[in-house]
This record gives C-alpha cells, structure tokens and sequence, in this order.
C-alpha cells in the first residue's frame, strides 16, 4: 500500500518531511525531541555549550553555477551550527561513491571543500569513504556533521519569535534552487543565475551583539523561506505577515518562477539567513547585514503580527491578503 | 581511462582504500592528517579532550541474521569512539533514503538505533532525512557520527604499538562478514552464524584501568583483523608476528571461508577489538576479557617482534611462517 512506502516529498523539508519527522523520526529516536527542532542541537558540556549537526548532500548536479556538491556540503552544515549561533569548529566528512566515479571529480569536489572549510575556519578532522556498485548511488552523496561552540549565553531558537518581531532577510531568495533547477535541465533563460552557497558563520558573529534582542535565526534552505518562516511561526505560536513587496528576488530567478509555476518563497537557498529580531532592533541589525558581502540586499520583509497559533499570511503587491504554507510534496528534488 | 575511476575496492578499508586516502583524500582535505589515521579524531576543547568520528552504513542487505543497518551504524561509531579511549556521549543520523522504500522498514531500522543507543548510553541529539528518486541509492544508506570524551590521560593510538607487546582479541573472528555473505546469498549453509555488531565500550571502560599498558585499541572491521594489523604494524613501523592456531574462529565460518575460497583474517568484525597490550599486562586484560559478556572468548593471538617497518607475517598450523597484508581489492562488498 502507498501510505507505507517513503516518497520524495518526505525529503522536500515541506509538510511531508515534517509528518515523517514527527510520526516516525522523532517518536524513534527519542534523544532528537528532547534538543527542539532547531538546526543544530546544543547540548552541555562541562560549563560550555557545543552545537553539533549533521547534514547529506544528495544535490544533483553535483557541478552547478556558483558551487558544487563539496562546497555545499561544508557551507550547509556551517550554517546549521551558525543558524544557533555556534562559532563552526571541526567537521567530518563521510563519502559515499558510486563505482565508476572519475576520480578527477572527486578531486576537484575534495579541492572545494578544503576551500570552503578554510573560508569558514572550521577544520576539517574526520572522514569515511564508501563505496557501493554501479547503479546503487548517484555518483556521490556527501554527509558532513560539525561541532560548534556557542561563545555568548544568549539562546537563539526557533522558539523566540514574539509579537512585534521584525523579520529580516540577508539577500535575495531562490538563487540557490534556480540555479541548480538550470544546471539540471540545460535552461538558457537563466544563465547568470548562480547559487548562494555560502558560511554565514561571519555575518552571524557580526549580529551576536545585538544580544538579547536577536531571537531567531534559521536558514531557508530545503523548502524555502516559507517553509522556514512557518516552522518558526509553528514553534513560537505566533502569526507571521510577509509583505510579497519586500521580498527581493532577483528578476531572472522571479522570471523562471513565474514561467514554471514555482514560488520563489518556497525555492531553497543557500547562503542566507532569516533573523527574527525586537522591533527596536530591526534597523541596527540591517545596519549591520549590510555592511557585510553576503548582507548587501538585506531587507525587511516582514513582521510577527498575532501570537496565535502558528500561521503565515503575505500581504500581496496588489493589496490582498494570502495565506502562505510550507512547501507541500517536492517542487525541485535534489536541491541540496 | 581506468585509472582516474573510483572502483569497488577503494571502499574495501584495504589496500586500494588507503591508496586513495594516502593521495587523494588526506592531502586535499588537510586537517584529516594532523589526527592520525585513528577511527576517531581527538581534540582539545577547554582542558577536555573530546573525541569525534563518523560512519556511512551502506550494508547489503539491510537485515541480516543478529541485526540490520540501524544497530550497525549505531554500534559502529560508538565503536569508533570507544577506540581512541573515549565514553560515547552524542550521536547524529543522517538518512538517504531510495524513494518506495518502506515506512514499516524504516520504523524497524529506527527502533533498532534507538535500543542499540539505549544500550552504548549514547543520546541521538540531531538528524537529517534525504529521499533520492528511485534507482539513485539503495533502500537506505545511514550516516552516525559521533562525540565522545576521554576520561582519562592515556595515548591510546595505532602507533602506540612496542616489541614485546601481545595482541589480544576479544573474541571470534569473521562472525559479521560470513553472517551478511550467508544473508546475502540465501546460503543455507552457515544457519546460525550471526553477525558480532555489539557497542564495545563497556569493555574498553574495562580496559582503561590498565592504563600506560594499553597501547593500542582498534576495531577490525571493513578488511578485517590483518588489514588493521597490518594498519597498526605501519603505523607503530613494527613487525607483527600472529599464531594461527590462537585465532578464535567458529567452525561454520572457518567451513564457509574454505569452501569460498575467503580468508578469515580479511572478514569484518563488528563487534571485536584488538588491544596491543604491554606483555605484564597481557594475562590480566584477558582475564578482564574472559569476564565481560562481548569477551568469553578472548585469546592472545600473537606479538610485536621487531621494530622493523611495518611487516606482519603468521606462523601456520602446519608450522611454516608466511606474510600475511592488507585486503586487497574487494573481497565482500558492502559488509558495512
């Protein structure tokens, strides 16, 4: 029966993932509940407090405009640690590869990571390689995990949105997903478009600062900032209002959305950062992301407007009002 | 050309895999080679030494007689851990999962890692699911990693091995190479042949007590116990002599290894662990052994002879002495 097999809409980061997460996951592996549903899990140990994460990269491509599958893999899972405010320390690497693989790929993947890794000062310290016969993976799939320490007492969760709350953003949305979704395809339309991937561990520690009025941080990645947005809104029991105006997107990426039928908010992105932050905060933090390289188009795009239980409404660039919900079934497999 | 591809063997922990980590691997993604080549990498954090280590599982099949891939992957990263000295404390999981792949599976796998986790005391504190389209991955492939800490000052390390020393192994060997072979093929042959997958650190906790004695620990599993004597000969630049007549084996696995053609020594072990031990020493950490459930079987199985580069030779039943190496290419793939 189909209610029993695994689709990939379970892998999207939408509603099935998390209908998965909560019946099946979570219930099994009891130790993830207890850490919230934040990026990284923060755990104590002896009077200072680690972050520690794990990721896989099935994207396909594994080459793409702006990045590839290495660079990807050290980037995302840096973010994770970033996304609580965890300073990125040391990563593992674990490989697994299809027979047949060309080994000057691997290389070159391998040369991005160390890049990446190095750009973002985390080392990395442990690895595996696998190996499985032609045909039983798709050329690589990379896991990378990281430990991080979190250098401040402030507790920045997908829980502290409240009412009054600015909503901001580092930069334009779906770049990450647009390029991967035309490397895939060969699209002309889109050429310039490159991925985002980026470590935002230096914008991040640029916010610290800001302390106690910095609540959220997450990284729209795997169902796009709508999704995000939404499982911040589930967490902190509270109503989020998006203005579509403000959201920037640069125009080929709302060109090939608007010709596919896809909606930037819920198309993934890799090198950006939502921060939901007090109100009184909103302009020093934008002050701040955009005197960063990966803050330059940073933005206010929205507000927490009711504390009531976690839904999302967008005010259009007409004037109407429209409910915004995670990313349902799988709009771009493989983005990541 | 040939030569630039990925092969089968270069996943096989032998030869050909330390092939490509010594030309490819290590020297691409540097901090790998300032930790050594242990199963898990040791770092400094705030006076403590933490331990950190990770694993892909990509077992064919999934289930085999005395576990599946979910308590492998578990145990076999607590293992990691155990090896450097370390108390395993956090573990991540990270899922690729072939899409159609079964919920009711899945939920076996899971409940498996969660009891296998229960049982090494370590808490699951973070995850990640991915879903790849049909063909692209194999059922399910499980990432663990894992942090542990050493509580106690000891170098426990593959180049910690000395002349004179004894090697001690905790029991029989082959046990999880034949039991996934015989799951594998449907060999009716080897009934009742089980796969050894055990967390190992309530030995090790045993173990460490013997302190300055304990000079090497690590798990034989993908090559099976000559290649991670052999790995140890290299890295302690010694000369390991074994006795054929100590080595535990049972006899279906010794009858399946002669009627294929298949060495026991290069069969992978997932619950064992060979400890280099001071010669003072060696009568009391098998006593220690004889009385821990995963050590009935305990034996001494040979020594370090010579301070010579990183040779292991093995005297026969019959009497001869002949050289005995790493795995080369691929005997059973994916035993892990």
């Amino acid at each position: 029966m189909n209610g029993d097999l695994i689709l990939l809409g379970h892998g999207s980061g939408g509603k099935l993932s998390h209908q998965l997460l909560d019946q099946l996951i979570i219930p099994s592996l009891s130790g993830v509940s207890l850490t919230g549903q934040n990026d990284a899990a923060v755990v104590d140990h002896e009077g200072s407090r680690l972050a520690f994460t794990t990721d896989s990269y099935v994207v396909d491509p594994i080459f793409f405009p702006g990045g590839n599958i290495g660079d990807l893999a050290v980037n995302g899972t840096v973010n994770d640690l970033a996304m609580v405010g965890a300073r990125p320390l040391h990563m593992s690497v674990g490989l697994i590869i299809e027979e047949g693989f060309s080994r000057s790929d691997l290389s070159v993947i391998l040369a991005s990571m160390r890049s990446a890794a190095d750009l973002a000062g985390v080392a990395i310290v442990t690895g595996d390689t696998k190996v499985v016969p032609r045909g039983k993976a798709d050329r690589i799939f990379i896991n990378t995990s990281g430990i991080g320490i979190l250098e401040h007492q402030l507790h920045i969760s997908g829980s502290g949105a409240r009412v009054g709350d600015k909503i901001i953003i580092n930069g334009t949305i779906g770049d990450h997903g647009i390029a991967v979704l035309a490397a895939r395809y060969g699209l002309e339309l889109v050429a310039g478009i490159q991925s985002d991937t980026a470590a935002l561990y230096g914008l991040v520690a640029e916010l610290l600062p800001e302390g106690e009025y910095l609540h959220v941080l997450r990284d729209p990645t795997r169902g796009g900032v709508a999704t995000t947005l939404k499982e911040i809104a589930l967490q902190s029991n509270v109503t989020i209002s998006l203005q579509e105006a403000a959201l920037p997107v640069k125009s080929p990426v709302s060109g090939v959305c608007s010709i596919l039928g896809l909606d930037p908010l819920h198309i993934a992105n890799e090198g950006k950062l939502v921060a939901v932050v007090a109100a009184d905060a909103a302009e020093r933090v934008l002050a701040i992301m955009r005197r960063h390289p990966l803050g330059l188009d940073a933005a206010v795009i929205g507000e927490v407007v009711d504390a009531s239980a976690g839904k999302m409404v967008m005010e259009t660039v007409v004037g109407g009002i429209r409910g915004v919900d995670m990313l349902t079934g799988e709009q771009l497999p493989r983005i990541c």
